[in-house]
């Protein structure tokens, strides 16, 4: 049996086992049956809690920043292997600091180790705040074709790790009637395909210095979701580009499963961003692997 | 804390919830909450395990059988009150012999109340098998549309205690290249909708005097599923009246879940549809009630 427990940040979910020794040899088969959401647990993809030091990833991580004790082996739900995910760290962060695996630094941020380097995570008053790193615009900025609009509309490239197109229509009506069942379609399509963003600014855009922004995504390859981290953040950087050089670098973005915080940070090697937001931790059990 | 047991049959899955003395008052936001897929444990419905003794809906059942210790309180994903499941009685009867709630009677059956009335569960070689009770044609025999097909096709419309429409398609390839992702249109459209079955009969029809058809189904109101019980023994009852009268009594239905059998057997009160199928528990959890 495999004690597990189940999370979400802004219902992403994850199944989150602890295994700091490294001991648990978890296969493609095994990680698809589990985040089978009805033959399995069920969930967007799987964090295996392990110590940097138990896996040869972590010595990377640990060459990186001999803090990062921690690394989130994360898969996604088909089983293959994942480099980082901005909500599913969250509810990493969150899994160590409740059952006692780790302590918040004095600090206030933590240092994870990911196969995408080590994040730092700081205790927020969102929740938690991760870098997600450097950004820029794509250069590849397709018109998107949607069920639900009638004519197809201009998206904006941005690429924050992986690539988007966000799109903005006029009114929240135009969002909710979206029928995003089947993805849409962008002309021309980028050659790794891109997740879409369907973006409404609120009216007024700012508020009390913070940008405001709804958004639904389609990620490729996956469908709609409640919440997408790098969506979100790419949302928040569109709206910005449109809005001018009088927009704040500070956002607020509402998904189907939340709101999420942005945040944009000079750095020595360019712009960061950087994303904040609740986790939850849902319930505990226990599991035969097959 | 709630303490719970995960459940499926063929991938129809079901929160289990022991609560004998009907202590637990679970009202329809908890029952949805617990039932949603990235907010809570997820499942299609939720079973709670009470003595008949224990809740007001059980004298019927006692009255009815006195041996109808055991009532299962059946909820959808929403919330509401549900009546039966063919699927649902599986998972529920492998939970009450596996917990030790209960223990098999020698007869190999075990009488269980439900609110369309008690229904006797068999142990069987398939795993459980039920009586769905009678069925009729409904006389609706609607033309149905769906992506995937370039002309509509003849549904026949049969009552298992709810509405279905089995449509027989040419061959597997049919079959497989259907887009359920949106509903079938039916016209004319019965005043209740329907469950849609799509059908294809094996080459041959009939083996080892069993007859063979592989189904995939659209839920009303809820979408395509991995199976559905009275949409597996509609199909069965669809492909017996299309092969005429020196068709078998004895099916087997493949779905996307799994394989169901299906038995026709003469009773009293007309002939009724047996459904026999497994039943798995998958893992088990603790969970606070919000």
């Amino acid at each position: 049996m495999v004690a597990f427990t189940k999370g979400h940040g802004t219902g992403n979910d994850f199944v989150i086992i602890a295994d700091p020794e490294g001991d648990l040899a978890l296969d493609v088969v095994q990680v698809a049956t589990l985040c089978d959401r009805h033959f399995g647990i069920g969930a967007d993809g799987l964090l295996r809690v392990v110590r940097s030091a138990a896996l040869p990833e972590g010595d990377a991580a640990l060459a990186e920043n001999s803090e990062a004790e921690w690394f989130m082996d994360y898969r996604n739900a088909d089983g293959s292997v994942a480099e980082m995910c901005g909500n599913g760290v969250r509810a990493y962060v969150h899994y160590l600091l409740r059952s006692g695996l780790a302590t918040l630094p004095e600090s206030g941020s933590i240092a994870i180790g990911t196969r995408a380097g080590v994040r730092e995570v700081t205790f927020s008053e969102d929740g938690y705040r991760v870098d997600i790193g450097t950004w820029r615009l794509s250069g590849h900025d397709p018109l998107a074709r949607v069920s639900g609009l009638s004519v197809p509309r201009p998206g904006l490239g941005i690429d924050v790790g992986n690539p988007h197109v966000v799109v903005a229509l006029a009114s929240d009506e135009e969002l909710d009637g979206l029928d995003l069942a089947r993805g849409p379609e962008l002309a021309p399509m980028p050659e790794q395909g891109a997740n879409v963003e369907f973006v409404v600014p609120a009216e007024p855009l700012v508020q009390d210095g913070v940008g405001r922004v709804r958004m639904r995504v389609f990620e490729r390859g996956v469908g709609e979701t409640l919440s997408c981290g790098t969506g979100v953040v790419a949302t928040a950087l569109a709206v910005r580009h449109w809005a001018g050089p009088s927009a704040p670098d500070e956002w607020r973005v509402e998904v189907p499963g939340g709101v999420l915080g942005v945040r944009m940070e000079q750095r020595e090697d360019g712009e960061h961003v950087l994303l904040s937001g609740p986790a939850q931790l849902v319930f505990s059990g226990e599991i035969d692997l097959a």
